[in-house]
């Protein structure tokens, strides 16, 4: 690490001999691979785009110039560069360096991201304030060619052309977003990967032309005529130089040299330019370059063998993943559709199970859900297997194309809730609050892994638009014991108590069971009620059994307003309970990363918390 | 209208002679003027689509054939020829016919649509269920221009493209939404607008090619090395065929044989194709034709002068107006968004002043919060002026990459609340809720039209995420002597009285003063508080003063769930409150068209069924 260890802040690249910039690279390289195998990161991102990083370093002037990083989880190489190569021993844990870029940990870092797809929109704005100021520095969005196929990229794009100023946009096309990519501008990017040098053939055809004599002269003119007939024959990037935005590429994004050249001459671009780079996932580690999608959020893992260190227990994921598998085979008319996740929702099996049932969209989580609506008016039964946090980019096509219609699609939610590691931009923590509001949704959270899967059962017979939430990471797997019907808008009460009710929503339950066994230890019996559905809530049970209990907790790993406490809070007021309402929610301010554990302890979501207020309200 | 009541139901457009066909045309153009110049309406767009409305017919077999009319307010011909023009007496009006398409109302509505950009995606949803199901029917998108430069229609454009089956999207362009048309998408469609006709130069350039001779070697050889050379020489719609949609046109979109005959060669694509149709906005009614605007949503209007009947009094969007062009002045920070609705939001005027702080982003949502965030990292100071039904396109970038940021994004939230004749997918029943729920998220409504002035100056001055909702129509203007400054997270007090408070949020203080005045006619004082702030609330005033109170009503047009009354309520109870509280809300359902009051009225809203419940509860 004898050059690396030259890195102390922004800018100190630029002290380096050309020969050490190489060395560089290999020593950052070597330094992600060593430091995530112990903390966990996105690796396979990380190590496609240390030489591009490196190659922007060179360009750019920090703090002045500024890079957005699209999705922002590749942006370690940034962050060693700017100085925070320490902050690896802490990535993405409780308290310690976050895996984003953050505004609060450097001012390199000039936009907070997490979701795909919004770098070229905050760099246009930034260019256009640059512009207004009179200011001179370079903006430069870095967007995988996956975040590509999100519409919000296109808008931007669309918008951008207007742009009559320098704005550069790094086009990293890994050839995968996490998933394999898909559709038709993924086929348009293949056809430039294979293409000959751009730049060869554009200087070769226009030599060409111009050596043509009269004999050529029918075809010179119908070229003329259509007016971007020359540029249409030898740009490669054709998509968006008809957007009005130039193109260059693609260029081997792990050569600097190259990159630093074309870079330098984007620089000098009157108006947007796409920079087409092309880089390897997991580039010089074989076990990620081989699997990109097991090294994208990765935990500890062992080096030598490529492999993870913890002997993965079934998560919810899984328990989805099995239950579509059977669904499947069950029900010709269940048809899945992931946003480029299919890994990490769990439907690769289905996928391979059932091809022609399955749909990977993009990442356009947009068109997955009104896509789902058109394939449910036919009488197919949809399910969008979607991340908590991304199910928000649709939530107008929830309200407006599904709800409205009062359609059958089901919503498998994943990552509801906490997520730990992934931290502010990842947490599931407004879906009960943003379902719940929708008209005819119905929203459920099952209690363990077997109520999964019933409750998937239980949303394809259902008619109508259906989500169910459930956590990030391991499964609960106990209480099988308790496996009843799930019925629409009916709570189960686990175990009967008295004084106080835990009421539960999904994950929550767990916590609900440890709270009972400290109660226990002080010879107190709560009542534990496994919520179910958020929405519609039981009414019922609550007004009926109400008046048993000094003291009724809600507990729900979702933010307050708009969620399942608040509630069963104003049922219980306008049924005039008297006794005490304890809210175990997530708090009104972004969450953190750290483990979920360390953060329900820091918002006092933890058992021993929980019960702390409890003790408290009922002296 | 000989030919126009020959029409009785689907179908029966195709009894008709070739002769006859054009007759109906300008009959139901006759008709569509004189029915909606009392009724009100979309007439523009309607007038421009008469004829590929008859085309469409025409290759269609309704109900198993499956149009999709995007956004769907120019679906008023096809209504007509599915055997609805009855329904046109009582267009848009309380328990009349819908102004958008209805799967409620007719089989021939296959898709219910309100928002733009939904229609690919539904449709595709449909042609891959025919697939599936083996079955053979048509199904076409209808997509305006406009519509085009939404992100959700390039993600499923991107996914139709791995559609190996007929699918037909009719782009419609008339050259501009309901602004005119911005980015790049536009200019390439103008491009194509002034191309020579495609089919012609396409048949002609390949001839061309196929004659020349060795001599043009080298340039058939690199035309042959770029593969889609051939392609990108003769095809205007290159951005589509790029991601390999096909792409026929442009056809004049006032020419039915033209179209029915693209129209049926596109039917045996084997894959989605891309049929470009010029009509014109307003065609036929010279007025509309020249304003288009004017006559996009129009009430009733006199068609000899082709003016508006009613004397139009100030809305809440000209006070807006107003005060942008003084903020403008003042403040060079300040600048001015819209997602392609400049007249609609109130901007026109501020764009004429100061062009170089507007921006036009097209119907693009989400790019625009994003866009403003980066501004605002600039220190800017974005207003984003929308419609309330329309930003919640942009939900998660206003969580994301606003909120979480904290950034100084100032969002003027316009059409909140019940809008009246638009109906459903209009409303803006939402955006109390949704906002709320977003961490450092500020919502505010205001009572008058002073009141939104002030708050307009008091969120640029505010240093955060900032939202002011007011609803559509005439602002109110009484009250002018109640202008107390804004105070964050302050209601105000305007009347003290006893027994009971209402507490009304924005366009419902208007309510509570009727209220007011009905309890006045029993000898009866209510305490009546303007809100200003849905979040924060006024916690202290309301702690402070429940207890004066056997009843507290709320007053919201916002729904329940996560609105201000649950929060109101949630307050009350948490402090221990033990009166009645009254929630006057939206309901947990979609809300028809009418007029607002007519719409108050049977949701309980009005004055009248207030005071009745608070007698109720009071007794």
């Amino acid at each position: 690490m004898n050059v690396l260890k030259k890195i102390k802040g922004p800018n100190d690249i630029k002290k380096l001999e050309p020969e050490e910039v190489i060395l560089l690279s290999n020593e950052i390289r070597e330094f992600l691979i060593n430091k995530l195998s112990k903390t966990g990161g996105h690796i396979a991102s990380n190590l496609g785009v240390v030489e591009l990083t490196i190659a922007l370093h060179l360009i750019c002037d920090f703090p002045k110039d500024k890079i957005i990083w699209d999705v922002g989880h590749q942006s370690y190489t940034h962050k060693i560069l700017t100085g925070r190569a320490d902050g690896f021993d802490n990535l993405r844990q409780f308290g310690g360096m976050s895996g984003f870029p953050k505004r609060s940990e450097s001012d390199c870092d000039v936009f907070d991201t997490g979701h795909s797809t919004t770098s070229i929109s905050a760099a246009l704005g930034m260019a256009w304030a640059r512009e207004m100021r009179g200011e001179d520095y370079k903006v430069i969005a870095v967007i995988g060619d996956g975040s590509m196929t999100g519409g919000m990229s296109f808008e931007a794009l669309n918008n951008a052309s207007e742009f009559k100023k320098n704005l550069i946009i790094v086009l990293n096309d890994n050839e995968m977003s996490i998933s394999k990519n898909v559709g038709g501008l993924s086929e348009n990017l293949s056809k430039m990967r294979t293409s000959d040098n751009y730049i060869g053939l554009k200087e070769d055809v226009m030599h060409s032309l111009e050596k043509i004599p009269v004999y050529g002269d029918r075809i010179i003119h119908q070229i003329q005529k259509t007016k971007s007939g020359i540029k249409s024959l030898v740009i490669q990037g054709m998509m968006y130089e008809e957007m009005g935005i130039m193109y260059l590429g693609p260029i081997d994004g792990h050569d600097i040299n190259a990159m630093v050249k074309v870079l330098g001459e984007a620089s000098h671009v009157q108006g947007p330019v796409i920079v087409h780079v092309r880089t390897k996932k997991g580039k010089g580690f074989i076990p990620a370059e081989r699997h990109p999608s097991r090294f994208h959020g990765a935990g500890p893992f062992d080096v030598e063998k490529g492999l993870p260190l913890k002997g993965s227990k079934a998560t919810y994921t899984d328990v989805f993943s099995t239950v579509m598998r059977k669904m499947g085979d069950r029900d010709r008319d269940v048809v899945a559709i992931t946003a480029a996740m299919a890994d990490g929702v769990g439907l690769k099996r289905f996928s391979n199970m059932f091809p022609d049932r399955f749909f990977d969209v993009g990442i356009a989580e947009q068109h997955a859900v009104t896509f789902a609506a058109g394939l449910a008016t036919q009488g197919f039964k949809p399910i969008f297997a979607v991340y908590s946090s991304f199910l928000q980019r649709a939530y107008d096509q929830l309200l407006h194309d599904v709800c409205m219609q009062k359609l059958h699609v089901v919503f498998a939610v994943d990552r509801a809730g906490l997520v730990g590691a992934d931290g502010m931009t990842h947490h599931g923590a407004f879906d009960v609050s943003y379902l719940s509001e929708m008209p005819n949704m119905v929203v459920m959270a099952p209690k363990n892994k077997w109520e999964l899967s019933d409750m998937v059962k239980f949303a394809l017979k259902y008619d109508g638009p259906i989500a169910i939430r459930y956590p990030r990471g391991e499964a609960f797997s106990k209480y099988k014991e308790f496996r009843a019907p799930v019925e629409l808008g009916k709570c189960e009460e686990i175990f009967e108590g008295k004084d106080v009710m835990l009421f539960a929503l999904g994950s929550m339950f767990k916590n609900a069971i440890e709270v009972g066994k400290l109660m226990k230890e002080d010879d107190r019996q709560p009542t534990i009620v496994n919520a179910r559905f958020a929405k519609p809530l039981d009414e019922e049970y609550l007004i009926g059994s109400m008046n048993k209990y000094k003291c009724i907790v809600t507990l729900e790993d979702n933010i307050y307003t708009g969620g399942m406490g608040e509630r069963v809070k104003s049922i219980l007021f306008d049924n005039g309970y008297k006794g005490e309402i304890i809210n175990i929610s997530l708090p009104d301010e972004f969450v953190e990363h750290g483990s979920v554990d360390k953060l329900q302890e820091s918002l006092h979501m933890d058992p021993k918390s929980i019960y702390d207020k409890i003790k408290e309200a009922t002296v």
